[in-house]
């Protein structure tokens, strides 16, 4: 799962005030590297996506991005973060904040969620 | 767990750039509804929390409130929500989002993370 910023319409779309299963959403999704917005607070969306196989190193110049890895484990790859270059790996119950304008590439170890 | 909004300080104070696991965290907190920031997203903060016994019923004029429950059972009453009143009933791995200034009141079925 992931949150970023985004905008917003009206409170039952943005899927407020209701019970949200986030594994029932992911196993609507079929590809990967695909989020889903499953609910808005704020201006931010919170998002289910399923990962396998590297992604491109890239950053976000507005936001910081956060992950939380629901299944599996997820190697995250710094370069210029806080603490210089470096490399984190996240497993189930553990999330992550990649600050705004901080390199990273996502690894998928195995499917994750 | 439960994301709200707040101030923020360096990357590396706000928890950046580091793999958060969260029942650890939450394990180091004695007491209930006392809430502990253990990461910072832009002006927000993602904050884990015990809760056990009912909370009195409130809003929040400034900001929707988002709560994803780990463990336990969270159930959560609103007052004019966008579709009236009514009452969600949270397990683990689910989630949800209280609109701003809708009225709620919190009530754990039992120990709730």
């Amino acid at each position: 799962m992931s949150a970023s910023t985004h905008s917003q319409t009206t409170p039952t779309a943005r899927g407020q005030c209701e019970a949200i299963d986030l594994a029932s959403k992911i196993a609507l999704i079929d590809g990967h590297w695909q989020p889903r917005v499953v609910a808005e607070m704020n201006d931010y969306q919170f998002k289910v996506v399923k990962l396998e196989g590297d992604f491109v190193w890239h950053k976000h110049s507005d936001t910081d991005e956060t992950f939380i890895v629901l299944d599996g484990e997820l190697h995250i790859d710094f370069r210029d973060g806080p603490s210089g270059d470096g490399s984190i790996v996240l497993c189930a119950g553990q999330m992550a904040v990649v600050p705004k304008g901080v390199e990273h590439k996502p690894s998928p170890a195995r499917m994750v969620k």
